[in-house]
């Protein structure tokens, strides 16, 4: 079993860098913040006799050696890990959890002198939140192969920042290439950061899988004019097709209840001009879906929707697709592995998919991969009030201690 | 009659500060282009024999002497002018016709050595757009006692800069009191930034006032959360708050077309990340109307709209009120001062209310005032389009200077 105090403690220290006066926390990725979380990982890492390496992402990969197959070459490893980048006004557990937990299952194998066949290893992975650059989970993207370094290296923040200067300027742009190598599973804990788990009273979710889900930056363009003497009829004002676009999309989540999502993150405004109407408008989209089919249909209904609209309100519009991320099924050994975890710990679980994105989407891509959810306050995550019991943590932090270890010890 | 082409020659000089890719400009209040702009201007009055001054409002008064009452004391001057600054993607002719239509109004007077009993006088009223410091018109509200001058310094912009500093940075916080003096009156000529006399193909505008304008800060808060595991359900999301709001305001509009307006220039969001349900949106409103009963009643409905709206959809809602300026009558005696000159020129004309704010507005509050209008392009105006006939701004100059002169030699 893991120490469930030490995992709590380390947690609460980490939470103090970028800690908000709303008890949360902005550590947002690539900033002076982000580095102090890293460098204070790092140390944790070697103080429990680990060999760190960074690769050109910022990804860190902290691994205890193994044994060894028996006489001869050493056994890929298991790897575990999750991201420490939250969101502008995030919590305490989002991501942080995963990491820190992988790291106690280490101190924990220290303190019981175990060894493993396999080494097992800790990884951070860079920007996962895709909040100060888009998109999410680009760090493991980049390893995994979804995204070229140079795309990477090259996505700004809101002030034209680029990711390649600012991962060098913090110091953490590593020599090793971003790419993968063989492992023999992966495994992430996370909070749920949805109401489920709560609502159901159950400590463990076993993930099969992770929802569809698009990003687009929706343009409409219109006429700017003066707002006192230009009669509303011959207007051509992007508010007044976004509107019934925000309604359209709203009812085709609702059509496609209780799963689909439809969220408007962000919102842009061009010249801003308070007695102007604006020539531009640019809404942030993000559209999901744990059925790809659906998730497929609703995309060409937003394109619908959008066209027919800009049309009847004189506007011209784009669709930008900013990024694709394809529902995902997990792989059946690892699944099995959580599923046996958590039978022989005898924690209260459901099977479930999650709606969020994680590192494990692209992992899985590359190597058999699936996750743990434990629960959170009143499903809250990217919210500075985002909260979660210490026993659920502990919980999470045994079960994936057992899958990793079934993993490690073929 | 005034000199066309000179008029056209110094609109076009003027233009090229601040000039923008699409033909407009960009020349807001109290920057350095700003600071240019009004440089050119007070050598223009000076090299025209003017006495200049500026008030601690940055307000320059370019004063030609009259010759006063018959061995009497000097008589209040004829004042007239308009602004130098521009929207963000603003036009060439928008507050610029009327401070350069004053100078050549002046400068025609020193051709034909004309000599007036009362002072002929330009202004040029600083940040009259409101778009880079919000109110409108504030420079010409300090002079008129509308608002207090440490409420004006304390004025931000977007990036937090003050009135005040950068009043005092581009060299133009200037001595005089910004307060009314004794005027026998003031004009002030400008583009109609509609569509009406283009359309009924009408030279000259008389104007009998302007209407009433109300300008908000509406702000929604929800509860942020993730946007994918988060149901749509239980969400408390202010987008769901602002399409709602949004359609029931354009609605509004509607019912009282065709005078009635509703503007949105501007929108913020917080905190602004593509997977996360905004906590905030800040949205500003702008709400008019010629008739100041039906606008307070608008503004009635407005907040019930907003409150009902935000309590169905789980939001907090606040509404600040940024700015009010009621409907106008200018003065009697000063509309039919612009009636008869422009009967005296033979100009087609038409009576009407002005759309926009305009410096008048507050400068009537403390002398007889009144406007003219000339056409523009479409009724294109705060869009880098905007666009005049130069014969029209000829006629509105000519239409000025015989109202002026019947009003400098009673
Ligand atoms: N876990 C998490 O917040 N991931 C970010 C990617 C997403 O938007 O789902
Ligand atoms: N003329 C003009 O653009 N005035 C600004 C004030 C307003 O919004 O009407």
């Amino acid at each position: 079993r893991i120490n469930g105090q030490r995992l709590w403690d380390s947690l609460m220290e980490m939470a103090q860098i970028g800690a908000t006066q709303k008890g949360g926390c902005n550590r947002q990725a690539l900033t002076d913040l982000d580095k102090q979380g890293r460098d204070l990982f790092v140390k944790w890492c070697e103080d429990a006799g680990c060999n760190v390496t960074v690769d050109e992402m910022g990804n860190i990969f902290a691994q205890r050696p193994g044994t060894g197959s028996k006489g001869g070459p050493d056994l890929p490893p298991v790897l575990t890990g999750s991201h420490l980048d939250t969101q502008p006004t995030g919590g305490k557990f989002d991501g942080v959890y995963g990491v820190l937990a992988g790291l106690e299952v280490i101190r924990t194998l220290n303190d019981a002198n175990v060894e493993t066949a396999a080494p097992v290893e800790v990884a951070v992975w860079t920007n996962e939140e895709g909040a100060r650059f888009s998109p999410a989970m680009i760090g493991s993207g980049v390893w995994a192969g979804e995204f070229d370094l140079d795309y990477a290296y090259a996505r700004q923040d809101k002030e034209g920042n680029t990711f390649g200067a600012e991962l060098e300027r913090i110091g953490y742009k590593g020599q090793a290439p971003a790419k993968p190598r063989p492992l023999a599973a992966a495994f992430e804990v996370h909070i749920e950061q949805g109401p489920i788990l709560e609502a159901e009273e159950k400590t463990i979710g076993v993930l099969s899988g992770v929802q569809g889900m698009n990003w687009y930056d929706l343009t409409l363009i219109g006429q700017p004019c003066h707002a006192g003497p230009s009669p509303m009829e011959g207007r051509r004002d992007p508010f007044m097709g976004l509107h019934r676009i925000l309604d359209q999309l709203y009812k085709l989540a609702e059509e496609h209840a209780p799963w689909a999502r439809a969220t408007f993150g962000d919102i842009r405004v061009e010249p801003g001009s308070r007695n102007t109407v604006p020539e531009k408008l640019v809404l942030a989209v993000d559209l999901r879906h744990p059925d790809q089919k659906t998730l497929d249909a609703m995309d060409q209904r937003f394109r619908e929707i959008a066209a027919r609209i800009a049309e009847e309100t004189g506007l011209e519009h784009e669709i930008r697709e900013e990024w694709r991320s394809p529902a995902v099924a997990f792989d059946t050994k690892c699944v099995e592995a959580v599923r046996s975890a958590v039978a022989d710990l005898g924690y209260s679980n459901k099977e479930m998919v999650s709606g969020a994105g994680h590192d494990s989407v692209y992992i899985s891509r590359v190597a058999p991969t699936s996750m743990i959810f434990v629960p959170c306050e009143k499903g809250l995550s990217h919210n500075e009030a985002e909260n979660a019991e210490p026993k659920d943590l502990e919980a999470g932090a045994n079960v994936l201690l057992h899958a990793m270890l079934k993993m490690a010890n073929p």
